[in-house]
């Protein structure tokens, strides 16, 4: 049987604490505390599975985009991106049916657009984590040139 | 048009740092450090992307259980999972294409382990992260009846 490619297992553990609250571990790193979101009967401002689904999303689009950009030679000075995730019921489970992407890249005063917005483009497709929902994703990037007397903050 | 169900949003930034590390915000969360693993030319000692969606899983397995334990009035001393996603290339691209959540419920001397095991399953079948995935999911609960002079660490 010919091997495919390499795999990779990725490990956490979660603990119950308390009430809707519990804490996530993983190696060596720091630990999240997580919880049941409030409009589902949980607790406010602590992480909640949702917030993390959708911060898997947008941090593999992130990293992909990091690395197409290294590949690709682009230059850069900054790079954010919100997410959005639309949970819902389309038939009878809850799902995450949509999530929207707003990378924000600024750009050297002699940036490429261009090639910043194929890199966008590259890594949305090319995100492991995308491939692994079945939620639909769309971007809405902005690419911003920075002016030459523009200072960083 | 019927309106269907409630519909609800969730919103995260992340926003690059430096070589392949992020930082990821959600409302007045504690931020969480972000990079690409080691494996893929990352940083060893921070929660990757591929992290937080095993995270993600197993964290809305857990808060699914607790409301389920809940609803039925299961009672139990303690719960802990322990989850595993192999990311893997079947074809031209990667994903998580399996997840093992390994489920330690430990119940009260008289508990009820039959009800415990129906809550896990049920919880298994309900999440709704598990709905927004492609990934197989499979369980290997451990239910354990405290023995009576077992002390609580």
């Amino acid at each position: 049987m010919a091997v495919q490619s390499k795999t990779f297992k990725y490990k956490t553990r979660v603990k119950w604490d308390e009430a809707r609250m519990g804490s996530l571990s993983c190696d060596d790193k720091p630990g999240i505390k997580v919880a049941t979101p409030p409009e589902f009967k949980g607790h406010a401002g602590i992480w909640s599975p949702e917030d993390l689904f959708v911060a898997a999303l947008s941090s593999c689009f992130m990293t992909t985009f990091l690395g197409t950009a290294e590949w690709k030679g682009l230059e850069f000075v900054s790079f954010e991106c919100d997410a959005e995730g639309t949970l819902a019921r389309p038939d009878k489970e809850f799902l995450f049916t949509h999530a929207i992407l707003r990378p924000r890249v600024i750009l050297p005063p002699d940036g490429d657009e261009e090639l910043a917005r194929w890199c966008l483009e590259f890594a949305e497709n090319d995100c492991l984590i995308a491939h692994s929902i079945g939620t639909k994703i769309s971007m809405e990037p902005e690419i911003i040139l920075e002016a030459p007397e523009m200072m960083q903050l």
